[in-house]
């Protein structure tokens, strides 16, 4: 059988059940690859199934032995071949030139996401489909998603077996639970979207027992999910949301749990970590220049702090909570989509991103229907989020480089009613320019090419930009 | 003659009138009522003129004698009456009950601010008496404005004699510039507006030579500028607008500035500095601890942050620039008129303030029409404002303290889109809740008297508030 480039291996071998193999059998496996040899871990999937999951980035023949305590898992060898990728397999996305991120095999990935925590968690196959569509219909390009339940949820599967509230096994794992979230990693897989692995996060405040588990069970954890996850191309870590409202950690247990992250995954998947917040608080940001960090993962409420972002550490600016659109009391859940749209724009036009997310109720569930369970997206920003990456897909990879060099910019006017705009245009080089109205998502080109300057009339309008583009 | 209580009494004296009296002249007086001793500064005003300006704040029979290094007007005596307060004369501003303020005679002062920086400079009658029309029409109870020109006016008269930029003779002062800043003070006072002058600005960039004066410079013009406006009642002490932007000065000069103008000030008006920003920067903001300031003199993006900076200070909390509504291409002047509205009433529902401004360009002359030269007002928020002031006198001084008492508190809703507010009410007390559409200007009272709790529908209005006020 030949596994495509980027995509997953398994081998599965058969060994102890009894005892508690979780903890007591180790399994790992080198993928040798010419003098490439990659170490991975292999994991317990119950039933006496052990499974090492691998993802080869190299076209050609893969040879692996692996290592165990166990005799029976201990030294098992075999090859696989690795063929080309397959339709929209572009690789994992990797941070490139700075502030902008690409696929491993160079297409551009604009990091344009939404939140839906826990729409795998209810074995709800219906909604889950009902998201899937949603997600399919929709422009993003991310999930965030939480792998630990909160305390207001009673899921059927948890990551850790039992179903009674502090009294679960985190000594063992759940297979089934972790076999329907990987069915779901599949199917983000398959439209093309990431998957944001949110790991820990303190909503927990004791009730199951997860957000203040010891340093060791904490590592427990995050080496098998690593190994079970890890080798899904489109997997991303979050090592913990707004980490600072978990009481139970200090600011080195989440260098220790990044660094852990950092060392025990194969692939170097992307890393961060993101802040809860008085949402204005700037210093409570994680110091996102720790080497372990690959991008900012951004709560705040203003995204026209982006150019500091940009400015302050050379990581791309991905704001993943900024507010959600929509009717919830609570007042991260009760913007409106013109609002959520124009944190988009001013990250945009600054070289960073935002993160979308929807608190429309629909009758069904709670009040914060698709950031916490999916389902059918209905807020006004959506659309024109889609017509924003559609620009922005016609624009260059690095925003921040070419405004730079004078090749490329958006003006973003957005709330503000200035009667007209001066732009000014680099000496030397000819400009067209393009009056964006980003709610009626039209774009009209001014007649001509500019140079030096150019005057553009907003005429009272509001939620414009303007595009700027170098001709000669 | 009888000067009422909190008015101005002038001595006129006649004195030598060769070399350079604004310099070589010293004269102070003593007022004394009963046992009550107030020492004031008296000032040149050309052509062998001098005065010396006082107001009483006892109501009987005041005896004064002067002091001088010119033997004429040394030792001089006279008595004059002070009686009643006159109509509108409700005393000077004081701060009262921590984050409010207050007129001597207990009357409740709210500053509901405009800025109109150099209304009183181009000697243009028909301009200022139509500022002084919009004024009288307006909701405003206080006007910010500056003593000194920026670089880019060209007045027929200044502080100090001359024309020609870098130029001025700083060892003198002109005192038709000072007469004319006077008479429009006594306009002013005439409306019941206050008059927040502004003695110090960075906008001189080298210019006029006025903003890098000496530190001995500096104390000269405040000392003859006190000397000729601190008796007005009206009158506030803002010691520099932008004070951060002036990179002549250090923070010890600021202080110094500010002990000085404390100092020397016999009546101990209001006083602050005022800081320019990149408008997010929490941190340079200054510090309003310090015991020469009476209240923080805010420049920020976001009233929201209200309630930090309450807590953060016991002082009240004026933000007095916070973007103008307008239509000029600079960013501080383009913001809506709603987006304007949405900032006083989040500063008003945390017990604190903000002032207004206007940048829409009536063709005759700059860009920033209202908010440098005065004039006409147009903009939407205003009419807005003086509802927002109406609903404010209905309610306590203290919002702060009243709904920590749990006697009145407003709800902003504003630009958020929640379904419903649920409102809790502490226990024990009976509420009267109203619906307040602030940019409709419309109060709704809900049906009956509410206990513990009461749900308020919005149906996706913007722009809503709910005044809470206990009745039992």
């Amino acid at each position: 059988m030949t596994v495509e480039r980027w995509g997953v291996h398994e081998v599965e071998l058969t060994g102890p059940a009894h005892g508690n193999p979780y903890a007591d059998v180790r399994l790992t496996a080198e993928f040798q690859y010419r003098n490439r040899i990659v170490e991975v871990d292999g994991f317990y999937d119950g039933d006496g199934r052990y499974v090492v999951r691998f993802s080869p980035d190299r076209e050609g023949t893969w040879r692996y032995v692996t290592r165990s305590n166990a005799p029976e898992l201990d030294g098992r060898r075999g090859t696989f071949a690795c063929g080309p990728p397959g339709p929209g397999n572009h690789g994992p996305v990797r941070v490139r030139g700075g502030h902008a991120f690409g696929y491993a095999d160079g297409t551009r990935y604009l990091p344009l996401g939404t939140t839906c925590y826990h729409w795998t968690h209810y074995a709800d196959d219906e909604l889950e489909e009902s998201t899937l569509r949603s997600l399919a219909d929709s422009p993003f390009t991310k999930v965030r998603m939480c792998l630990l339940p909160t305390k207001d949820m009673v899921p059927p599967l948890l990551a850790f077996p039992g179903d009674t509230p502090g009294r679960l096994d985190l000594t063992r794992f759940e297979p089934a639970f972790f076999a329907r979230f990987e069915r779901r990693l599949r199917d983000l897989l398959a439209l093309g979207i990431e998957a944001d692995v949110i790991l820990l996060h303190p909503y927990d405040k004791g009730h199951w027992g997860v957000d203040d588990m010891t340093r060791e069970q904490d590592f427990f954890l995050l080496r098998y999910t690593l190994a079970r996850l890890s080798a899904f191309r489109h997997v991303w870590w979050s090592i913990s949301n707004e980490y600072d409202f978990n009481r139970a950690k200090t600011a080195e247990d989440w260098e220790r749990l990044g660094q852990f992250v950092q060392r025990h995954d194969p692939y170097q998947r992307l890393r961060s970590i993101h802040n809860g917040t008085r949402m204005y608080e700037y210093e409570r940001i994680y110091d996102f220049t720790r080497p372990w960090i690959t991008h900012q993962s951004i709560q705040h409420w203003d995204a026209r702090l982006t150019g500091d972002w940009v400015a302050a550490c050379p990581k791309p600016v991905v704001i993943d909570e900024i507010g959600y659109e929509g009717t919830v009391e609570r007042r991260w859940g009760n913007i409106t989509g013109r609002a959520l749209l124009r944190q988009f724009w001013h990250a945009a036009a600054a070289g960073g991103f935002v993160g979308h997310g929807e608190c429309y109720p629909d009758g069904r569930y709670d009040d914060s229907a698709w950031i916490s369970r999916g389902g059918r997206l209905r807020g006004e920003s959506v659309p024109r989020i889609a017509f924003l990456r559609r620009l922005l897909e016609e624009g260059p990879a690095d925003i921040v480089g070419a405004r730079r060099r004078g090749e490329y910019w958006l003006e973003y006017v957005g709330a503000r009613q200035p009667a007209h705009l001066d732009v000014e245009l680099p000496p030397g080089a000819a400009y067209r320019v393009e009056l964006i109205d980003t709610w009626d998502m039209t774009v009209t080109e001014l007649p001509g090419v500019h140079r030096e300057r150019v005057r553009v009339a907003l005429d009272g309008r509001l939620d414009l930009a303007v595009r700027v583009r170098r001709t000669e």
